[in-house]
């Protein structure tokens, strides 16, 4: 393996391919716009922000030996605990031992990659604003501590996150696709601390759901026993983050909509009022990768090539799912790093393409569907089968939180049962109407 | 009237709004980063790039008294002549008078409007590339042939076109939908020059078309008797623009996909050889304004705000009607540029969406259908239905390019018609089908 690699973004995606480069035996740079995550009392500074990791990330984080220094940090969570006004309801959320998804603090799983990479020799420039890239050399300008510098590569690697900068130069003059699509909806965090008798205040082991039309919650567990909860919340409106700026309005809303989050977050107000509401967005774009006659490249990864609505709890999954795929496509192509590319792009943008649809549908789901016992009685329809039929059977957020199916095919799976359950449905829906008619004849030749 | 305006971009939309503004009573300056198109030679060196004006450009045109002063150097269409290996078809517009197209240059159409700007004090700066828009004042930096200048105004209008630096810079930090998509097929401009006998090589008074599904042409008439044609092709591939770039296969190419074109074009390998390719791009966004507290505020039209794919010839259409829908809004609401502001985005883009889709369906009906005998047939009752209903009934084309109806309200009623269309050829079927049973029953009956 030769050539220099420069990866933009320390984040977990660019902190893991960091890894799996140097494994490769690539000389590895990294650039990130913050400072050390390591560095004292960042990690105290910073909210407490947890992901749910799940098969994806898993088998990605095991390839590089990696999950099991992560177990202490981590949280199983077994199933989904839906809050509804009358009472919780326990979603397991598959049959195997293995069909668990695990919580985890955003900053210990970055420190834990970054730690790994400089171990294996990678080189990280903390405090390098990335400004520009020249995808003909490719060059990477950066901002640093001393001014300007250029940094030049065999292989840059764009991990920089939503609003990438690599993205936004390599497409410059070039017939590039890209859709950017924010949801009308924002979210804001707030900690379910521990109780006052030092355990958890609710079932740890599990994400929470407050689902709901005007408003919705996701808790993940933390190994310290809190949780941490975003509110999901429309930005416009008087029940929306525009309307609810009076400690007054804020707690009637929680004690209308979410009346146990009173108890559960004592300081739910103050939290709620003393947070910014961030943004969510959707970004798809085409091409990812750019590639010199010389083969020297250019390519994206993880949020910068795709980001979604955090609905179906898979862009720190799919991006490390990414690092995965790319590191087989340059073993694959050791000596062609255009090929390895373009190879990477075709495996895996048709699937985060799917990915970025299904966020999409998981959120009116979560907000629309949880509560209609139609959908729950299909839900539990689609369960019953696939405990019939482990293999044969498997519901789509099986198949997309614990399995690693490509997305695309997983959706084709989905549909092939959806239509097959619906096909079921209308024999029976017919027996029982031929069942009717029979009965009436019946009657009717008895009259 | 209060207020100075600064529009960005003295193309088509810029120069008409600036007439609009002037007329309305704002001081205006116009930015733009080209030179003068007025300066000697300039019309010379430009290629011969013309448009087809239709009714929602004729009447924004009509509007600031500009209408007739163009007459000498426009080219009435009055249908279109479709190029068919066996020979040619002629599709009139319409039943009315004035159901016609206007083929006119856009260099001719931009200085008639620069010139009438002037006229009513606008100033323009030339050679003036805008960087930079400070949405909070606003401001606008531009870089001029004296380096870099900041300009400040009430109301900032971006017409610099599909690119728009003003976009750009008006959706910093905030949660702006941007769809930007590029055709995988590109175009060439090329001159079928007047005849050696110094008449028009063909029906001049018509749109040309070269339907087909690996490439096609467009040509519009100029006054002067030749016609510009556009030559669409794909990107990639043999018979691509890529593929395409040794004499003899051009020539072989034409001569089996465009027969008729080698005479009418006697250089076309030379042409075609000789000149780039460009790209399509569709682009939507949201929102098109944003405004400050105390009443300034910055806008985007035309190109700027939607681009489209040109196969419904639309593009100048629209971005004209921009200007004349901002101008009503500015004059409903004289007092309050926030609102009229906003009143303008509401009354444009959900109808603008439209055209980009109208647009692209268009690109499929000129490559695949317009061969298809089903879809002539189908064509030919929609406009014989026009003919007996011509107020009850108008096809879809008819609605867009020869009426003002906006956008959505015309693809509603085609859909409306497309299905009474489909529900007759159901019932005309039906009875068909009725009358085959009734008559093999009377032949059972009879055998
Ligand atoms: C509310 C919420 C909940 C979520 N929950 C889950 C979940 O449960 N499970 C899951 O799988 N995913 C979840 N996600 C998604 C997940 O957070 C992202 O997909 C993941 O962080 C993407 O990683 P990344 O490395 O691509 O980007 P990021 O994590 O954004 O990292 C990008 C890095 O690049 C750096 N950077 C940016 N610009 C520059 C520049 N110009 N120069 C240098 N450095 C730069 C940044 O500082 C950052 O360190 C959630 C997202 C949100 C918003
Ligand atoms: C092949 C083709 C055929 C077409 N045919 C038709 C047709 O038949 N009918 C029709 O209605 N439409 C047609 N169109 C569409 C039409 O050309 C556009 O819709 C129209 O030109 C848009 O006008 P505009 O003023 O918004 O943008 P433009 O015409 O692109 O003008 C933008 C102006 O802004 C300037 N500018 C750009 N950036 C800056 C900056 N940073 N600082 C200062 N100035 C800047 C540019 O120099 C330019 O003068 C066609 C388009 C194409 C590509």
């Amino acid at each position: 393996m030769s050539g220099h690699a420069l990866v933009v973004g320390a984040g977990l995606a660019g902190s893991l391919t960091a890894v799996y480069l140097a494994r490769r035996g690539y000389p590895v740079r990294v650039l990130e716009r913050r400072g050390d995550p390591r560095a004292p009392g960042v990690r105290e500074e910073g909210r407490s922000i947890n992901l749910g990791l799940s098969q994806r990330g898993i088998v990605a984080l095991r390839e590089v030996g990696l999950l099991e220094r992560l177990a202490p940090v981590t949280v199983p969570m077994r199933g989904r605990v839906v809050h509804l006004p009358d009472g919780l309801r326990f979603q397991p959320y598959g049959l195997a031992e293995d069909q668990i998804l695990h919580s985890v603090l955003r900053h210990d799983l970055n420190v834990a990659l970054v730690d790994e990479a400089e171990r294996l020799g990678v080189e990280f420039c903390w405090g390098h604003r990335v400004t520009a890239v020249d995808r003909a050399k490719p060059a990477v300008t950066a901002i640093g501590p001393d001014g300007e510098e250029v940094h030049t590569a065999d292989l840059v690697v764009g991990a920089d996150g939503a609003f990438s900068a690599v993205r936004a130069h390599l497409g410059r003059g070039l017939r590039v696709d890209l859709h950017q699509e924010f949801l009308e909806w924002g979210y804001k965090e707030l900690l379910i601390p521990v109780g006052d008798d030092g355990r958890p205040r609710t079932e740890l082991r599990a994400l929470h759901v407050w689902p709901g039309d005007d408003g919705l919650i996701v808790a993940h567990p933390n190994a310290d026993g809190s949780l941490t909860a975003t509110v999901f919340l429309p930005f416009a409106g008087d029940n929306g983050f525009a309307g609810l700026t009076e400690p007054a309005k804020v707690r009637e809303f929680f004690a209308r909509r979410f009346p146990d989050t009173l108890t559960l977050i004592p300081d739910v107000v103050e939290q709620f009022l003393d947070h910014e509401a961030a943004s969510l967005v959707t970004v798809r774009t085409s091409p990812w990768h750019t590639a010199t006659e010389d083969g020297r490249g250019v390519v994206l990864i993880g949020d910068a090539a795709h980001a979604v609505y955090p609905f179906f709890g898979q862009g720190m999954n799919a991006a490390f799912e990414d690092c995965s795929v790319l590191d087989r496509c340059l073993g694959e192509r050791p000596h062609d790093l255009p090929r390895a590319l373009a190879a990477f792009e075709a495996a895996r943008r048709p699937h985060t393409d799917v990915l970025a649809e299904l966020s999409k549908r998981n959120f009116v789901e979560l907000r629309d569907k949880l509560r209609s016992p139609l959908f729950l009685v299909r839900k539990k329809a689609d369960l019953a089968l696939h405990r019939l039929f482990p293999d044969a059977w498997v519901p789509l957020y099986t198949l997309i939180a614990h399995t690693t199916v490509p997305y695309g095919e997983a959706l084709d799976r989905a549909r092939r049962q959806d239509r097959l359950l619906g096909g079921a449905a209308a024999a029976l829906t017919g027996a029982a109407l031929a069942g009717l008619i029979r009965r009436t004849r019946g009657r009717r030749r008895a009259s």
